[in-house]
Protein backbone atom coordinates (compact mmCIF):
# COMPACT_ATOMS: atom_id res chain seq x y z
CA UNK A 1 0.00 0.00 0.00
CA UNK A 2 1.19 3.77 -0.90
CA UNK A 3 -0.08 6.71 1.36
CA UNK A 4 -2.16 8.95 -0.57
CA UNK A 5 0.26 11.84 0.04
CA UNK A 6 2.75 9.36 -1.28
CA UNK A 7 0.73 9.00 -4.45
CA UNK A 8 -0.02 13.04 -5.35
CA UNK A 9 4.00 13.69 -4.78
CA UNK A 10 4.79 10.82 -6.83
CA UNK A 11 2.20 12.02 -9.73
CA UNK A 12 3.91 15.58 -9.33
CA UNK A 13 6.65 14.20 -10.48
CA UNK A 14 5.41 13.85 -13.83
CA UNK A 15 5.55 17.54 -14.40
CA UNK A 16 9.13 19.21 -14.79
CA UNK A 17 8.53 21.63 -12.33
CA UNK A 18 7.97 19.05 -9.42
CA UNK A 19 11.27 17.34 -10.80
CA UNK A 20 12.95 20.55 -10.43
CA UNK A 21 11.88 21.05 -7.10
CA UNK A 22 12.13 17.80 -5.38
CA UNK A 23 15.56 17.38 -7.49
CA UNK A 24 13.62 13.81 -8.04
CA UNK A 25 12.37 11.58 -11.26
CA UNK A 26 10.65 8.96 -12.55
CA UNK A 27 12.22 5.51 -14.12
CA UNK A 28 9.91 2.71 -14.91
CA UNK A 29 10.46 -0.14 -16.72
CA UNK A 30 11.90 -3.36 -15.71
CA UNK A 31 15.03 -2.93 -18.14
CA UNK A 32 15.50 0.68 -16.89
CA UNK A 33 15.50 0.02 -13.00
CA UNK A 34 17.55 -3.40 -13.61
CA UNK A 35 20.22 -1.09 -15.03
CA UNK A 36 19.91 0.98 -12.03
CA UNK A 37 19.85 -1.50 -9.38
CA UNK A 38 23.27 -2.74 -11.64
CA UNK A 39 24.97 0.31 -12.16
CA UNK A 40 23.44 3.49 -10.03
CA UNK A 41 21.81 2.14 -6.96
CA UNK A 42 22.65 4.98 -4.89
CA UNK A 43 20.73 7.05 -7.23
CA UNK A 44 17.11 4.94 -6.40
CA UNK A 45 15.32 6.58 -3.34
CA UNK A 46 12.47 3.60 -3.30
CA UNK A 47 11.19 0.81 -5.94
CA UNK A 48 7.64 0.53 -6.31
CA UNK A 49 7.21 -2.92 -7.70
CA UNK A 50 4.91 -5.80 -8.25
CA UNK A 51 5.03 -9.36 -6.61
CA UNK A 52 6.16 -10.80 -10.04
CA UNK A 53 8.72 -8.46 -10.34
CA UNK A 54 10.04 -8.62 -6.69
CA UNK A 55 10.00 -12.64 -7.56
CA UNK A 56 12.02 -12.65 -10.24
CA UNK A 57 14.68 -9.69 -9.48
CA UNK A 58 14.22 -10.18 -5.38
CA UNK A 59 17.66 -11.24 -4.83
CA UNK A 60 19.05 -7.86 -7.07
CA UNK A 61 17.03 -5.71 -4.90
CA UNK A 62 18.38 -6.90 -1.56
CA UNK A 63 21.61 -6.82 -2.89
CA UNK A 64 21.41 -3.15 -3.69
CA UNK A 65 20.45 -2.40 -0.63
CA UNK A 66 17.39 -0.15 -2.13
CA UNK A 67 14.18 0.45 -0.34
CA UNK A 68 11.22 -1.16 -1.90
CA UNK A 69 7.58 -1.43 -1.38
CA UNK A 70 5.47 -4.19 -2.78
CA UNK A 71 2.47 -2.57 -4.74
CA UNK A 72 -0.58 -3.78 -6.55
CA UNK A 73 -0.77 -3.48 -10.79
CA UNK A 74 -3.79 -0.93 -9.90
CA UNK A 75 -1.60 0.97 -7.29
CA UNK A 76 1.50 0.94 -9.69
CA UNK A 77 -0.88 2.55 -12.51
CA UNK A 78 -1.83 5.61 -10.51
CA UNK A 79 1.83 6.41 -9.95
CA UNK A 80 2.96 5.28 -13.73
CA UNK A 81 3.51 7.53 -16.40
CA UNK A 82 2.94 5.14 -19.20
CA UNK A 83 -0.30 4.43 -20.79
CA UNK A 84 0.38 0.29 -19.73
CA UNK A 85 2.28 0.37 -15.72
CA UNK A 86 5.27 -1.88 -16.78
CA UNK A 87 5.87 -4.32 -13.11
CA UNK A 88 8.41 -1.53 -11.75
CA UNK A 89 8.97 1.79 -10.89
CA UNK A 90 11.26 3.87 -9.43
CA UNK A 91 11.64 6.99 -7.84
CA UNK A 92 15.21 8.33 -8.22
CA UNK A 93 17.50 11.14 -7.50
CA UNK A 94 19.12 14.04 -9.69
CA UNK A 95 22.70 12.70 -10.45
CA UNK A 96 25.77 13.87 -11.83
CA UNK A 97 27.09 12.24 -14.75
CA UNK A 98 31.39 12.06 -15.54
CA UNK A 99 32.03 13.37 -18.51
CA UNK A 100 33.88 10.93 -20.95
CA UNK A 101 36.60 12.93 -22.04
CA UNK A 102 37.49 16.83 -21.65
CA UNK A 103 35.66 18.85 -24.37
CA UNK A 104 39.59 20.24 -25.20
CA UNK A 105 41.28 16.26 -26.02
CA UNK A 106 40.55 14.40 -28.93
CA UNK A 107 36.89 13.54 -28.30
CA UNK A 108 33.46 14.98 -29.73
CA UNK A 109 30.73 16.59 -28.06
CA UNK A 110 27.26 17.09 -28.89
CA UNK A 111 25.09 20.02 -29.09
CA UNK A 112 21.03 19.72 -28.93
CA UNK A 113 19.36 22.58 -30.15
CA UNK A 114 15.94 22.82 -29.20
CA UNK A 115 15.11 19.01 -29.64
CA UNK A 116 11.26 18.52 -28.55
CA UNK A 117 10.26 15.22 -29.10
CA UNK A 118 11.43 13.07 -26.09
CA UNK A 119 12.05 10.14 -28.43
CA UNK A 120 14.50 12.01 -30.65
CA UNK A 121 15.79 13.67 -27.53
CA UNK A 122 16.40 10.31 -25.61
CA UNK A 123 17.57 7.97 -28.75
CA UNK A 124 20.29 10.82 -29.27
CA UNK A 125 21.36 10.15 -25.70
CA UNK A 126 21.84 7.06 -26.63
CA UNK A 127 23.85 7.44 -29.28
CA UNK A 128 26.29 9.60 -27.51
CA UNK A 129 26.77 6.79 -24.86
CA UNK A 130 27.22 3.87 -28.01
CA UNK A 131 29.59 6.49 -29.41
CA UNK A 132 31.10 7.66 -26.01
CA UNK A 133 30.79 11.28 -26.59
CA UNK A 134 31.82 13.40 -24.09
CA UNK A 135 29.13 15.30 -22.93
CA UNK A 136 25.80 16.33 -24.59
CA UNK A 137 25.02 20.06 -24.24
CA UNK A 138 21.31 21.21 -24.61
CA UNK A 139 19.92 24.62 -25.47
CA UNK A 140 17.64 25.38 -21.81
CA UNK A 141 14.63 25.05 -24.28
CA UNK A 142 15.30 21.25 -25.26
CA UNK A 143 13.26 18.42 -23.87
CA UNK A 144 14.18 17.76 -19.86
CA UNK A 145 16.43 14.30 -19.66
CA UNK A 146 14.40 13.50 -16.21
CA UNK A 147 11.43 13.15 -18.54
CA UNK A 148 9.70 9.60 -18.09
CA UNK A 149 9.14 9.63 -21.92
CA UNK A 150 13.12 10.98 -22.67
CA UNK A 151 14.62 8.18 -19.52
CA UNK A 152 12.38 5.47 -21.56
CA UNK A 153 13.77 5.94 -25.05
CA UNK A 154 17.71 6.44 -23.60
CA UNK A 155 17.40 2.45 -22.68
CA UNK A 156 19.65 3.22 -19.63
CA UNK A 157 22.33 5.49 -21.17
CA UNK A 158 21.06 7.91 -19.21
CA UNK A 159 22.78 6.75 -16.24
CA UNK A 160 26.44 7.11 -18.57
CA UNK A 161 25.77 10.14 -20.42
CA UNK A 162 26.66 13.55 -19.07
CA UNK A 163 24.22 16.41 -20.05
CA UNK A 164 24.54 19.66 -19.41
CA UNK A 165 21.69 22.75 -20.54
CA UNK A 166 23.22 26.11 -21.50
CA UNK A 167 23.55 28.34 -24.17
CA UNK A 168 26.03 27.64 -27.28
CA UNK A 169 27.65 30.62 -27.18
CA UNK A 170 28.72 29.57 -23.33
CA UNK A 171 29.71 25.95 -24.32
CA UNK A 172 31.87 27.28 -27.15
CA UNK A 173 33.56 29.68 -24.76
CA UNK A 174 34.23 27.90 -21.54
CA UNK A 175 35.32 24.91 -23.98
CA UNK A 176 37.68 26.42 -26.66
CA UNK A 177 36.35 24.12 -29.32
CA UNK A 178 38.51 24.58 -32.26
CA UNK A 179 35.54 23.43 -34.92
CA UNK A 180 32.20 23.81 -34.23
CA UNK A 181 30.52 21.43 -36.73
CA UNK A 182 26.28 22.13 -37.30
CA UNK A 183 24.18 19.76 -39.20
CA UNK A 184 22.29 21.79 -41.97
CA UNK A 185 20.33 21.52 -45.41
CA UNK A 186 23.38 22.82 -47.84
CA UNK A 187 26.72 22.07 -46.24
CA UNK A 188 29.60 20.14 -46.85
CA UNK A 189 29.72 16.64 -47.68
CA UNK A 190 29.73 15.02 -44.63
CA UNK A 191 31.93 11.95 -45.92
CA UNK A 192 34.40 13.93 -47.83
CA UNK A 193 34.98 16.36 -44.91
CA UNK A 194 37.76 15.88 -42.96
CA UNK A 195 36.52 15.84 -39.53
CA UNK A 196 37.96 16.27 -36.02
CA UNK A 197 37.44 16.54 -32.23
CA UNK A 198 35.10 19.24 -31.86
CA UNK A 199 31.08 20.29 -31.18
CA UNK A 200 28.55 18.86 -33.07
CA UNK A 201 25.51 21.20 -33.28
CA UNK A 202 22.16 19.58 -33.94
CA UNK A 203 18.80 21.41 -35.05
CA UNK A 204 15.34 21.53 -33.89
CA UNK A 205 13.26 18.45 -35.90
CA UNK A 206 11.53 21.63 -37.65
CA UNK A 207 13.12 24.53 -37.71
CA UNK A 208 17.35 23.07 -37.91
CA UNK A 209 19.45 25.28 -36.13
CA UNK A 210 18.64 28.57 -34.92
CA UNK A 211 19.22 31.53 -36.49
CA UNK A 212 21.86 32.79 -33.76
CA UNK A 213 23.57 29.38 -33.23
CA UNK A 214 24.12 29.30 -36.57
CA UNK A 215 26.77 32.17 -36.50
CA UNK A 216 28.51 30.51 -34.49
CA UNK A 217 29.11 27.49 -36.93
CA UNK A 218 32.87 27.17 -37.67
CA UNK A 219 31.58 24.57 -40.32
CA UNK A 220 28.11 23.12 -41.89
CA UNK A 221 27.99 19.18 -42.97
CA UNK A 222 25.54 18.09 -44.29
CA UNK A 223 24.33 14.00 -45.54
CA UNK A 224 24.08 13.45 -49.35
CA UNK A 225 20.72 12.12 -50.14
CA UNK A 226 20.86 9.39 -52.82
CA UNK A 227 16.65 9.55 -53.52
CA UNK A 228 15.27 10.34 -56.35
CA UNK A 229 12.78 12.60 -54.89
CA UNK A 230 14.18 13.36 -51.77
CA UNK A 231 11.53 16.23 -50.32
CA UNK A 232 12.08 14.99 -47.15
CA UNK A 233 15.03 15.39 -44.15
CA UNK A 234 15.94 12.68 -42.35
CA UNK A 235 14.67 13.07 -38.49
CA UNK A 236 17.35 14.35 -36.30
CA UNK A 237 17.73 11.30 -34.36
CA UNK A 238 19.15 9.21 -37.41
CA UNK A 239 20.98 12.36 -38.91
CA UNK A 240 22.73 12.02 -35.56
CA UNK A 241 23.18 8.38 -35.59
CA UNK A 242 24.44 8.85 -39.74
CA UNK A 243 26.97 11.83 -38.45
CA UNK A 244 28.63 10.30 -34.84
CA UNK A 245 29.17 7.35 -36.51
CA UNK A 246 31.41 9.08 -39.54
CA UNK A 247 32.90 11.75 -36.91
CA UNK A 248 34.30 8.01 -34.87
CA UNK A 249 35.30 6.84 -37.93
CA UNK A 250 37.34 9.58 -38.77
CA UNK A 251 38.91 9.99 -35.34
CA UNK A 252 38.54 6.50 -33.59
CA UNK A 253 38.77 4.19 -35.79
CA UNK B 1 -21.69 13.78 -44.38
CA UNK B 2 -19.87 10.20 -44.89
CA UNK B 3 -22.49 7.35 -45.15
CA UNK B 4 -22.66 4.72 -41.74
CA UNK B 5 -21.63 1.75 -44.24
CA UNK B 6 -18.88 4.40 -45.80
CA UNK B 7 -17.50 4.70 -42.09
CA UNK B 8 -18.18 1.10 -41.43
CA UNK B 9 -15.53 -0.27 -44.73
CA UNK B 10 -13.31 2.97 -43.88
CA UNK B 11 -12.61 1.64 -40.14
CA UNK B 12 -12.31 -2.00 -41.51
CA UNK B 13 -8.81 -1.15 -42.98
CA UNK B 14 -7.56 -0.48 -39.47
CA UNK B 15 -7.11 -4.04 -39.96
CA UNK B 16 -4.71 -6.02 -42.00
CA UNK B 17 -6.90 -8.55 -43.56
CA UNK B 18 -9.12 -6.19 -44.68
CA UNK B 19 -6.80 -4.02 -46.39
CA UNK B 20 -5.79 -6.83 -48.08
CA UNK B 21 -8.98 -7.91 -49.54
CA UNK B 22 -9.97 -4.65 -50.56
CA UNK B 23 -6.63 -3.62 -51.77
CA UNK B 24 -7.02 -0.17 -50.01
CA UNK B 25 -5.18 1.64 -47.11
CA UNK B 26 -5.40 4.71 -45.28
CA UNK B 27 -3.32 7.07 -45.01
CA UNK B 28 -3.43 10.15 -42.98
CA UNK B 29 -2.07 13.84 -41.96
CA UNK B 30 -1.33 16.86 -44.37
CA UNK B 31 1.99 16.29 -44.99
CA UNK B 32 1.45 12.44 -46.43
CA UNK B 33 -1.64 13.20 -47.89
CA UNK B 34 -0.16 16.91 -49.88
CA UNK B 35 2.72 14.27 -51.06
CA UNK B 36 0.21 11.87 -52.13
CA UNK B 37 -1.55 14.43 -54.10
CA UNK B 38 1.86 15.71 -55.98
CA UNK B 39 3.30 12.11 -56.21
CA UNK B 40 0.86 9.83 -56.85
CA UNK B 41 -2.43 11.50 -57.31
CA UNK B 42 -4.08 8.18 -59.30
CA UNK B 43 -3.29 5.94 -55.84
CA UNK B 44 -5.88 7.94 -54.24
CA UNK B 45 -9.60 6.62 -54.12
CA UNK B 46 -11.35 9.37 -51.92
CA UNK B 47 -9.99 12.42 -49.96
CA UNK B 48 -11.81 13.38 -46.56
CA UNK B 49 -10.90 16.67 -45.09
CA UNK B 50 -12.03 19.14 -43.11
CA UNK B 51 -13.05 22.70 -44.49
CA UNK B 52 -9.70 23.72 -43.24
CA UNK B 53 -7.62 21.75 -45.09
CA UNK B 54 -9.77 21.87 -48.41
CA UNK B 55 -9.40 25.80 -47.97
CA UNK B 56 -5.20 25.56 -47.75
CA UNK B 57 -5.10 22.85 -50.45
CA UNK B 58 -7.87 23.17 -52.22
CA UNK B 59 -6.42 24.10 -55.24
CA UNK B 60 -3.90 21.26 -55.63
CA UNK B 61 -6.39 19.13 -55.04
CA UNK B 62 -8.90 20.37 -57.34
CA UNK B 63 -5.87 19.94 -60.00
CA UNK B 64 -5.11 16.54 -58.92
CA UNK B 65 -8.62 15.22 -60.06
CA UNK B 66 -9.02 13.04 -56.81
CA UNK B 67 -12.39 12.60 -55.20
CA UNK B 68 -12.75 14.53 -51.98
CA UNK B 69 -15.42 14.87 -49.67
CA UNK B 70 -15.65 17.60 -46.69
CA UNK B 71 -16.02 16.29 -42.95
CA UNK B 72 -16.35 17.55 -40.34
CA UNK B 73 -13.73 16.96 -37.10
CA UNK B 74 -16.05 14.14 -35.08
CA UNK B 75 -16.86 12.43 -38.37
CA UNK B 76 -12.57 12.15 -39.24
CA UNK B 77 -11.87 10.97 -35.72
CA UNK B 78 -14.70 8.11 -36.61
CA UNK B 79 -12.70 7.03 -39.42
CA UNK B 80 -9.19 8.24 -38.11
CA UNK B 81 -6.11 5.62 -37.11
CA UNK B 82 -4.70 8.52 -34.67
CA UNK B 83 -5.61 8.92 -31.22
CA UNK B 84 -6.32 12.61 -32.38
CA UNK B 85 -7.37 12.99 -36.38
CA UNK B 86 -5.30 15.51 -38.51
CA UNK B 87 -7.45 17.48 -40.59
CA UNK B 88 -7.08 14.76 -43.79
CA UNK B 89 -7.64 11.44 -44.72
CA UNK B 90 -6.99 9.52 -47.54
CA UNK B 91 -8.05 6.38 -48.74
CA UNK B 92 -5.67 4.98 -51.05
CA UNK B 93 -5.36 1.73 -53.72
CA UNK B 94 -2.69 -0.79 -53.22
CA UNK B 95 0.16 0.59 -55.69
CA UNK B 96 3.25 -0.92 -57.16
CA UNK B 97 6.72 1.44 -57.05
CA UNK B 98 9.47 0.51 -59.30
CA UNK B 99 13.05 -0.51 -58.01
CA UNK B 100 15.81 1.99 -57.75
CA UNK B 101 18.12 -0.11 -60.07
CA UNK B 102 18.17 -3.78 -60.61
CA UNK B 103 19.18 -5.83 -57.64
CA UNK B 104 22.31 -7.65 -59.55
CA UNK B 105 23.89 -3.96 -60.34
CA UNK B 106 25.83 -1.53 -58.10
CA UNK B 107 23.09 -1.21 -55.63
CA UNK B 108 22.26 -2.54 -52.17
CA UNK B 109 19.13 -3.82 -51.22
CA UNK B 110 18.12 -4.40 -47.88
CA UNK B 111 16.03 -7.50 -45.87
CA UNK B 112 14.35 -6.56 -43.20
CA UNK B 113 13.94 -10.18 -40.70
CA UNK B 114 10.63 -9.90 -38.90
CA UNK B 115 11.16 -6.09 -37.63
CA UNK B 116 7.55 -5.85 -35.61
CA UNK B 117 7.19 -2.41 -34.72
CA UNK B 118 5.53 0.62 -37.14
CA UNK B 119 7.99 2.88 -36.15
CA UNK B 120 11.13 1.29 -36.60
CA UNK B 121 9.74 -0.59 -39.81
CA UNK B 122 8.56 3.13 -41.31
CA UNK B 123 11.69 4.98 -40.30
CA UNK B 124 13.38 1.71 -42.48
CA UNK B 125 11.76 2.41 -45.24
CA UNK B 126 12.28 6.47 -44.91
CA UNK B 127 15.94 5.34 -44.79
CA UNK B 128 15.74 3.10 -47.53
CA UNK B 129 14.39 6.30 -50.01
CA UNK B 130 17.16 8.93 -48.47
CA UNK B 131 19.78 6.08 -49.51
CA UNK B 132 18.35 5.13 -52.82
CA UNK B 133 17.87 1.37 -51.72
CA UNK B 134 16.74 -0.60 -54.78
CA UNK B 135 14.53 -3.14 -52.83
CA UNK B 136 12.96 -3.46 -49.36
CA UNK B 137 12.32 -7.41 -48.94
CA UNK B 138 10.64 -8.35 -45.83
CA UNK B 139 10.01 -11.54 -44.13
CA UNK B 140 6.66 -12.14 -44.63
CA UNK B 141 5.88 -11.87 -40.78
CA UNK B 142 7.35 -8.03 -40.32
CA UNK B 143 4.80 -5.29 -40.15
CA UNK B 144 2.69 -4.38 -42.92
CA UNK B 145 3.40 -1.21 -45.13
CA UNK B 146 -0.03 -0.44 -45.28
CA UNK B 147 -0.34 -0.35 -41.70
CA UNK B 148 -0.99 3.21 -40.93
CA UNK B 149 1.29 3.87 -38.06
CA UNK B 150 4.12 2.67 -41.27
CA UNK B 151 3.16 5.16 -43.45
CA UNK B 152 2.76 7.70 -41.25
CA UNK B 153 6.49 6.73 -40.03
CA UNK B 154 7.78 6.63 -43.81
CA UNK B 155 7.29 10.76 -44.52
CA UNK B 156 6.26 9.95 -47.70
CA UNK B 157 8.81 7.23 -48.75
CA UNK B 158 6.21 4.53 -49.15
CA UNK B 159 5.36 6.44 -52.22
CA UNK B 160 8.82 6.11 -53.34
CA UNK B 161 10.22 2.87 -51.96
CA UNK B 162 9.66 -0.73 -53.31
CA UNK B 163 8.30 -3.42 -50.67
CA UNK B 164 8.40 -7.10 -51.48
CA UNK B 165 7.39 -9.95 -48.78
CA UNK B 166 9.03 -12.87 -49.33
CA UNK B 167 11.63 -15.67 -47.50
CA UNK B 168 15.11 -14.39 -47.67
CA UNK B 169 16.21 -17.60 -49.01
CA UNK B 170 13.72 -16.80 -52.28
CA UNK B 171 15.01 -13.52 -52.28
CA UNK B 172 18.76 -14.79 -52.35
CA UNK B 173 17.70 -17.27 -55.19
CA UNK B 174 15.90 -15.29 -57.45
CA UNK B 175 18.53 -12.22 -57.46
CA UNK B 176 21.62 -13.75 -57.38
CA UNK B 177 23.16 -11.64 -54.78
CA UNK B 178 26.96 -12.02 -54.26
CA UNK B 179 26.95 -10.70 -51.18
CA UNK B 180 24.25 -10.79 -48.35
CA UNK B 181 25.81 -9.03 -45.42
CA UNK B 182 24.35 -9.34 -42.20
CA UNK B 183 24.07 -6.74 -38.78
CA UNK B 184 25.12 -9.21 -35.94
CA UNK B 185 26.50 -8.57 -32.30
CA UNK B 186 30.11 -9.97 -33.47
CA UNK B 187 30.57 -9.99 -36.51
CA UNK B 188 33.66 -7.85 -38.28
CA UNK B 189 33.97 -3.96 -38.05
CA UNK B 190 31.75 -2.39 -39.99
CA UNK B 191 34.14 0.54 -40.73
CA UNK B 192 36.96 -1.84 -41.77
CA UNK B 193 35.19 -3.92 -44.36
CA UNK B 194 35.64 -3.75 -47.94
CA UNK B 195 31.77 -3.58 -48.60
CA UNK B 196 30.52 -3.78 -52.17
CA UNK B 197 26.53 -4.09 -54.04
CA UNK B 198 24.88 -6.77 -52.36
CA UNK B 199 21.84 -6.85 -49.70
CA UNK B 200 21.65 -6.22 -45.92
CA UNK B 201 19.69 -8.06 -43.67
CA UNK B 202 18.70 -6.39 -40.88
CA UNK B 203 17.03 -8.05 -38.08
CA UNK B 204 14.51 -8.38 -35.05
CA UNK B 205 14.32 -5.27 -32.32
CA UNK B 206 15.14 -8.32 -29.36
CA UNK B 207 15.87 -11.51 -31.44
CA UNK B 208 17.45 -10.69 -34.18
CA UNK B 209 18.53 -12.31 -37.49
CA UNK B 210 16.72 -15.51 -37.19
CA UNK B 211 18.88 -18.71 -36.83
CA UNK B 212 17.74 -20.12 -40.35
CA UNK B 213 18.49 -16.74 -42.32
CA UNK B 214 22.29 -16.17 -40.02
CA UNK B 215 22.79 -19.56 -42.32
CA UNK B 216 22.37 -17.60 -45.24
CA UNK B 217 24.71 -14.77 -44.30
CA UNK B 218 27.76 -14.69 -46.55
CA UNK B 219 29.04 -12.15 -43.97
CA UNK B 220 28.67 -11.13 -40.79
CA UNK B 221 29.08 -6.80 -39.71
CA UNK B 222 28.91 -5.39 -36.65
CA UNK B 223 29.05 -1.18 -35.56
CA UNK B 224 31.53 -1.03 -32.55
CA UNK B 225 31.05 0.12 -29.97
CA UNK B 226 33.18 3.39 -27.62
CA UNK B 227 30.40 3.03 -24.49
CA UNK B 228 32.28 2.44 -21.52
CA UNK B 229 29.49 -0.03 -20.14
CA UNK B 230 27.66 -1.05 -23.46
CA UNK B 231 25.05 -3.39 -22.18
CA UNK B 232 22.62 -2.25 -24.31
CA UNK B 233 22.89 -2.23 -28.76
CA UNK B 234 20.83 -0.23 -31.01
CA UNK B 235 17.27 -0.20 -31.84
CA UNK B 236 17.02 -1.80 -35.52
CA UNK B 237 16.45 1.34 -37.23
CA UNK B 238 19.29 3.75 -36.21
CA UNK B 239 21.72 0.63 -36.68
CA UNK B 240 19.84 0.31 -40.45
CA UNK B 241 21.01 4.14 -40.46
CA UNK B 242 24.09 3.68 -39.43
CA UNK B 243 25.14 0.46 -41.51
CA UNK B 244 23.52 2.43 -44.87
CA UNK B 245 25.37 5.88 -44.42
CA UNK B 246 28.55 3.12 -44.56
CA UNK B 247 27.76 1.15 -47.42
CA UNK B 248 26.63 4.16 -49.74
CA UNK B 249 29.88 5.95 -48.15
CA UNK B 250 31.73 3.27 -49.55
CA UNK B 251 29.96 2.36 -52.99
CA UNK B 252 28.72 5.55 -54.33
CA UNK B 253 31.03 8.22 -52.94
Amino acid sequence: MISKSRIKQIQGLHNARSRKEEQLFIAEGEKTVKELLEQLPSGIEEIFATSEFLEKEGALIRKSGVLFSEVKEDELSRISTLKTANKVLAVCRYFDVKEKVGPNDTSISLFLDEIKDPGNFGTLIRLADWFGVAVVFCSPGSCDIYNSKVIQATMGAFIRVKVVYTDLSVVIKENNFENVYGAVMNGANLYQENLGPGLLVIGNESTGISIENLKLLTRSITIPSHSSNGTESLNAAMAGAIILSEFFRKIKI
